[in-house]
C-alpha cells in the first residue's frame, strides 16, 4: 500500500467537520445509567491456567443490558498491594482468545482485564465467550451496520457501554487500586478504548492503536477495504437510508468521543493503512480533549502498524501515568 | 471451475451416510406447532407499483416465534378465480428485493409469494425489509455458524420455519387455491424451499435449484466456498466446538428433509459448481421421497447453473403439478 | 471501490475538450443513408413463451449492410389502441437473451423492443442470436479496437446504425405508435442510446444508465477497468497507431452524439464506477442537447448504479413523455 | 500449479476415445483444394532492418479464402545455395512481431519463416498485421468458439489452412530448397504445426511445443485456464448447443491431424501445464503417425515448458532432418 | 483450503520410499564436529525490558562455522535452582524478535531460549539480528534454494548446526539443567527442531507443530506454496540440475532426522494446510523414532493449525517429560 | 495501470531533492580502485552453440573482490577489424540465460557482452552461473536490502562495480575497440548502465530502458510494486533503521551517477509503469549529465515499456555514437 492519504503534514492538522448531534451526551448518559441499573454483579473464577508466574481469572460482569460479558484477568502471582489495572478491548472479529496470550503487561506487574467483543470471536485467532442476546435488521455481512438505522439499536452502542462498564468491574475487584485504571487496545479494540475515555473521563490513561471507528465519512470516502466498507456495501444496496445512516453514526463516532476525553493519550499511526486510513486516526486524535497526549508514526506499515514494538512505548506510557505496580 | 466433484455416473448413485438424530421429526413437529401457535395474523397491503398487467401485494405473516416476516405476492391483474400459488425463497445475502424484479410466474398467470429471509438482504440486490430480533453467540461472518451450538437456537430453525409459515399463510390469502401451491428458490432459496417440502408433505410442487444446505460434512470437506465455508471458519477457530457443531448441523440437513418430501421435485445442478457442490445437490435429490422428480444437469456451469434457462422447464413443470393458472 | 474520480461539485462542471473531426455528421448521415438502402423488410413472429400477461415476437430487421438483427417485442397481452414503445439495447458481451428476462416495461403497459448486439452474446447470460458478419483487424480481446484503424471499419458503426435501424423498424410494426418511442439501456447499452437519439433527434426520450462509450481519453487515462481498457491494451501493443486510434474513435464518441440529441434525458451515474467512470458518464450528460434533462447519482454504488432501483424513476420519465401506454 | 493431471506413467500411455467424424479427410481435402484454387502469388518485399547479418523479406502470401496472409521470412546474409527452411506459427494472441525478435534459426543458417496468424497480434508482443475478413455468430471472447457452431465456419479452419498455404509458399520462393521444409511452433503455434504436419505429410520434421487444441473434451474437463476455458465458456451460455460444439471440434482436434502426419516428431510437453495441460500433449503425441518421434518433459514448469532450453534440441532435430544449411 | 491430501487413515499410514545417502551420519558427525571445534564461548547479557515477573538474556554463541548467533533466553525472575529449559526455532522468515514476545513458557516457569534464524528476520514481526556471512550461488528467492547444488554449501546445513549449537549453548549456562532440555518450535521452527532431535538423541522432548522440510519430493508434488514451491521455481528455471537439487535434499529431509530421534515426541497437524502438507509431516511423525510419540490432529485448520491451543497440550507434554520447573 | 504518477509536463521538470553524501565520490573511487587491485585476469572460451552467423564466448572476468562474473559475448562470425561493443545488464531476478537469446546486436555487427548479476538467474528465464560469495545481514526477500544498514556491504556495491569490470574486460578482449563501448540494459539492468556511465565517463553511449534503481525515495513513497516495495517491507519490520536505510541507499541512487555521466543517453519511459514509476526514470533522465540524451515515452505501457519496438531506435542510437560496425 503505496501512502494514498493526506502527507504528513497535512495530517497533522486535519481536523473534520462532524455533523454531532445535540442531544449526543444525552444519548449516552441514558445509555450508561440505564446499564449501571443493571447492578455491579461481577463473578471471578480462578482458572488452572498451568502457568506459575501469574494467575488468570475468568471474569463475568453485567454489560449493556445487564447481558453477561466475559474478560480475563491476569495478573502477577506474587502481587502484595493494590495494582493499577490496564482493561484491553481486541480487534474486529476477534475475542478474548486464551488467557496465556497476553502476558506482556501482567509480567510488567499489572492487573491486565482483555474483555470479550459481544458477538465476536469466530473470525480469527482462539475465540469469544460472550453472544450478543439481541438481533437485528437486514445488515451486511459484519457488525458495523447491525441496527444501523437507529443510534439506539446499534450494535456499537451496546459494546462501547460494555467498555464503560468494564472499567466499572475492574475496579471493584479485590487487588485493583480504582484511581489507577487505563483504557487500551488496538484497531477496533483502539476504537472501544476511545470511547470508554470519552464517556469515562476519570480514567487515567488511554492507548489507542491505529484506532477504528472514527470519521466515518472520510473512511467511506477514501477506502474500500473491511470493516469501513460494509457502511459502503449497506449503502450500495439500501440506497434509501442514506440519511437514516449518518445520522446512526454520527452518535458513535470516535472524534466526537476523543473531544470529552481528559485521560493522557497515547496514539500510534501507520501511514499505509488502508483498514484504519491515517487521516482518519488524526482526526480522533487531533480532537483528543486531554492535555498529555503524544502519537507514534510508522510511516511504512500498513495496518499491522507497530506491532510488537508497541510494547516498550506503551509501556513507558503507562508507568508514567499509572506509576510502577 | 474445472469439474472438482464425483464423475456424473458415480452423483447419480450418491448417497451419503447421515447421523440423522433420533428426534428429528419430534423437533421440527415441536418447532411448527409453536410457530402456528402466534396465530395467522396475516396483513395485505396493494402497493402501487406503476405495473398495469399484474398487481403487487406487501404481505406480513407471523415467522418463526411470531416474528413479522415480509413477502410480495405479485399475481396477473385479471385474474378471475383463485390461482395457484408458488412460495419462493430468495439466495444468501439477498432480500425480496423490489416487486418488479420477479414477473415471469406472475406473466404466466400464478400467484408468485416471494418471502424475505429474516437479517438478511443487505448483501447484494435491492434489499430485504425483515429483522432477526433473536441475537447469537460467537459467529462466523454470515447465518450458518449463529446459534451453531444448540439446534435450537441455530438461525435456519428460524428460516425454515419462517418457509412453513409463508406457505401457511398464502394458503389464507383470497384469491388463492390453497391445494395448489409449490415451493421454489436457487441456492439457499432452494435449501429453504426443501426443507419445506420436508416439514409439509401436502406441497403439490417443489423446485430446488442448485440447492444449498444439505450434506454439509461432504461440503466442507470439499469446498473452500462460502457459504459451507464459514462452518470450516468456525471449526478453524473453535477446535473445541466440533462435536456440537455437528449434532446442530444433523437437525438442519438438506438430506433429511428430502427424505421427508412428497411432492413432485424438479431440481437442477452445475457440475462445476463449487458454492453448492454437485455430490452435495445429488445427496438431496437421490434422497427425494416424492415418486415424481427429475433432475436437470449443467456441465459447464458454475453456481449460476441454468439461470435464465431454468424458467422453461419451471413452467412446464408447474404447469403438470399445479394445472393452467 | 473508493470515490477515485472527480468530486460531485466537479463533475457537474465536467466538459472535456474533443476533438470531434469536421465531417461527423457527413460521415454519420452518409452511414444511416446507406443503411436505410438496405430496405425495411422486417420479420416478426409469435413466440410460445408459456407467458399468459404478455406476447413475445421474435424480430428480425435489416440493419447496418442490411444484415439482418435480431430483437424481442414483448407486449401487454391485452392492449387495444397503438402502444408507445421502448427501444433498448443490453449491456457488453451480452445478447437480447431469453423474452422473459425483462418484462417489466411490458407488465407497465408498454411495447418493450430488445435489441441483440451483433456478435456479441457469448460472455454471460442467455445469449444472443444476431451474427456479425464482418471480419476485422488484429484487434484486441474484445469489440472496442476491432476495426480500430478506420472510422468506417469499426464496429460500432455497424452496431449504432443497427441501432437507428430498430428504432427505424418498432416504427413499422403493427401495434406501435410511432411517434412516441424512447431509446433506453445500460452501459454499453446506455451508450448505443446515445449515439441513436444523436442520430435519431425525433427519439422522445433517451435513459442512459451508467452509459459507456464516451469522452475516451480521459477513460482511457483514468480505469484500468474493461473494457475502455481495449484501448489501452491495443495501444500498448501496436505502439505506432495512437493517432490513428484517436482519429477513429473521435467518430464514435458519445460527446458527440449527446450534443446532437434533443430527446428528453434521464442518465444515471455511479461515483464508484471504474467501468464508466463518472466523468465519462458526466461528460455526455453536461452536453447533452436536449432541453429536459436530469441525472440520478449513486454515490456509494460501482458499476451497477442503481440496478432495480432505476425502474421506478425510469417508468415514472416514460409516463411523462411517452404517456400511458 | 502442482501436478494435477495424470502421473507420467499413465500420460505415456494415454489415448481418448474420439469421435473422428467419417468425411474428416474429405473436409480437409476440400478446404486445401479451394484455398489452392485462388493461385500461388506470393510477394516477397525486402526490409531494411538494419541487421547486416541477416536478411528480411516481408512476404505475403494466399490463405484460407485467397486472403492475404504475412510473414517473416529470415535467412542468413551470406546463403549460397538453396536452404531448407522451418516454417513457425506463433501462440495465441500474438503476431508476427517484429522481424528482429527471432534470429536463432536464420543464426544457425535455416531459413525462417514466421506466419502472422490471422486477426491475431494484439494481445500481446509487438502486433500483428493480417486481417480476418471473416466475420462470425455469437462467439465468447478470443478466437476458439468464433465459427463453433458449424465446422465450414470456423475460425481454426482459416488459419490451418493458412499453415498449409505457407508451405506451399514457402517451398515457391527462391533459394529455398522445397524438399526440406519443417513446420514448428509453440502452443497455438504447436496445434497449427500439428495440423499442417497431418495436412501434409510430406513435411520432413514438425517441432510442436506443448501444443494446443488437442482433445478438447479432456481439457475442457480438466482445466478453467484459457483459451480451452472459452468453450466452457461459450457452453455456459449457451446450453442448447452442446452437440454442435463438439461436432465442430471433431474436425479440428490435433489428435486426428497428428495420426495422419509422416514427419518425424518432435513434442514438449511441461507436467504442471494448466493452459495445454499434459494430458492433451501426450493425446496428439501418442497419436503421432511419423516413426521417428520423440516428447522431451518438463516436470517443474508451467506453460513456458522448455522455453529458450528448447533451442539445442529443437537444433539436433532440424539438423538431423534437414541437414545443415 | 478443502481437504487436498491423503484421507486422514492414509495418512496414518504414509511412508514414503527415501533415498537417503549412505554417508548421512557421516556428513552430520562431521558437520558438528567441525562447528563444536569452534569452541563455546557464550556471551550472555541482561537486557532491561521493563517487565518485573521474568528476566531477559540477550545470548550469543557460535552456530556453524563458529558464526555468532543471537538468541533470547527468557527466566522466571524468581527461579531458584537449576530450570529445565526449551529451546525454540522460529518460523520462515521470521527472526527472534522481540524478548516480550512469547512468554507463556517462562511464566510457566522453564528457562526459554529463542534462537534467531541466521539471514532472516526481515520478512515479518519484529526482525532479527543475526547475519548469515556464506555467500551463495543463484537461487531462488528464499532460503531453500541457497547452495542446492551441492549439501555441504547447502543453507539449511548451517541453520540444523545452528540448532545443535544452541543446545549446546543453553546446557552450558548457569541456572539451567543441563539433563532437560527439548527442542520445539513451528514450520521451520519444527523441521529445524527434528534436526536438532535426530542430531542430537540425548534431548529428551521435542514438539514439532506443522513441521517444514521433510518429504521434499511429496511436496513439490502435491502443493505449489511457498517456500517449498522455491524448489520448483529453481527447477523450473534449471531444468539441467535436478539430480543435484535431489541429492542435496536427501542430506536434510526431516524424515531421515525423525527416525534418529530418541526423544519423546508431541507433533501437531492441519489437515488442510498446503504450505506444510499433512502427508509430509506424517512422513515425518511416522519414522519418528522415539518410543515415546503422538500427534494432534487439526481437521480444520490451515498452516495455522492450533496456534494458541498448542499452549496447553505442549505445556503438559513438557511437565510429563522435563518435569516441573 | 491507470496513469498514477504525475502528468507527463510534470515529470518532464520533475526533479527530486537528494541528500547525496559529501563522500560519494570517494566512496566510489575507492570501491573501484579495489576492484582494479584484483587484476584484469580474463578467461575466454568458445562455445559450441550450434550457431553459424555468430561465435559465442563465455567470458569470466573479475569482478568486485576479484570474484568471478560470468558473460556471454556474441558476435558476427565474420568479422574483420575490431568491433565496437554493448556491454548489457539483465532485468532483476535473471541471469545471462542460454547464449541464442539475444543476438539482434551480433546480428547488426556489434560485440555483445551480456553479464549475469551475481546471485541472480533464478528467478525466471533461463538461470544465470555467477555466485555472490559475500552473505548478508537479515535482509527482506531479494536483493535490494542485503546490506541495507551500511553502504560498504550493500549488494549493490558489488554489482555496479562488476559492471564497470564488465567494460574494463571488454576493452581488454581481442578484436574489440575499445575506445567504442556502450552500455545498455533493461530495468534493473538499464540502474547498471546508469551506474556504470556514471563512473566509467568515457562510456560512449548509454542506454537505460526503464530504468531501476533511482529515486528511492519517492518510489517507496509512489509504489506498492517489488522490487522497490522490500526496501517498505524492511522498514516495516525493522522500524528502527529509517535512517541508516536512507543513508545507504544516498550511495546508490541513479540519479546520483546520472549528473556524473557523460556518454550520449537514450531514455525510455512507460507512463504506466508501477515497476519503476515514471518520476523516478525522470528523476534520473532529467539529471543526465550527457549532453546528447532523449528519452522515448510510452504512454500506454506498464513496465514492458517498448519491449521490442526498442530495438530500431537503440539501433540508430548506436550506428549514431559507436559507428558502423
Amino acid at each position: 500500500m503505496a501512502q494514498f492519504d493526506l502527507p504528513l503534514a497535512e495530517l497533522e492538522q486535519y481536523e473534520p467537520t462532524l455533523d454531532e448531534p445535540a442531544d449526543f451526551d444525552e444519548f449516552w448518559a441514558g445509555t450508561v445509567a440505564e446499564a449501571r441499573g443493571h447492578g455491579d454483579g461481577v463473578r471471578v473464577e480462578r482458572v488452572d491456567s498451568g502457568l506459575t508466574e501469574v494467575t488468570v481469572d475468568d471474569v463475568t460482569f453485567p454489560g449493556f443490558g445487564g447481558h453477561p460479558v466475559k474478560a480475563w484477568l491476569v495478573r502477577p502471582a506474587r502481587a502484595d498491594g493494590p495494582l493499577p489495572a490496564v482493561v484491553e478491548f481486541v480487534g474486529y472479529g476477534g475475542g478474548r482468545g486464551l488467557p496465556h496470550e497476553q502476558l506482556g503487561l501482567a509480567a510488567a506487574g499489572y492487573a491486565h482485564l482483555i474483555m470479550d467483543t459481544r458477538g465476536q470471536g469466530s473470525g480469527w485467532g482462539s475465540g469469544g465467550d460472550t453472544p450478543d442476546p439481541v438481533g437485528h435488521a437486514p445488515a451486511s455481512p459484519g457488525y458495523l451496520t447491525r441496527g444501523i438505522l437507529d443510534p439506539a439499536e446499534h450494535y456499537y452502542r451496546r459494546v462501547f457501554t460494555d467498555g464503560v462498564r468494564a472499567v466499572d468491574a475492574v475496579r471493584h475487584l479485590d487487588g485493583i487500586d480504582p484511581a489507577r485504571v487505563a483504557v487500551a487496545g488496538t484497531s477496533q479494540g483502539g476504537g472501544i478504548a476511545t470511547a470508554v475515555a470519552g464517556l469515562l473521563p476519570d480514567v487515567v490513561a488511554a492507548a489507542p492503536n491505529v484506532p477504528f471507528l472514527s470519521d466515518f465519512r472520510r473512511a467511506v470516502q477514501i477506502t474500500d477495504a473491511h470493516p469501513y466498507a460494509e457502511i459502503t456495501q449497506y449503502l450500495s444496496v439500501h440506497r434509501e437510508h442514506e440519511d437514516a445512516v449518518w445520522r446512526t453514526l454520527s452518535y458513535l463516532d470516535g472524534v466526537s468521543f476523543a473531544r470529552r476525553a481528559r485521560a493522557a493519550g497515547l496514539y500510534s499511526v501507520a501511514l499505509r493503512d488502508d483498514i484504519c486510513p491515517p487521516s482518519t486516526v488524526y482526526a480522533s486524535y487531533n480532537a483528543w480533549g486531554g492535555s498529555d497526549k503524544s502519537i507514534d508514526v510508522y510511516p511504512y506499515n500498513r495496518h499491522e502498524g507497530g506491532q510488537h514494538y508497541r510494547f516498550a512505548p506503551t509501556l513507558a506510557f503507562l508507568r508514567k501515568h499509572l506509576g510502577q505496580a
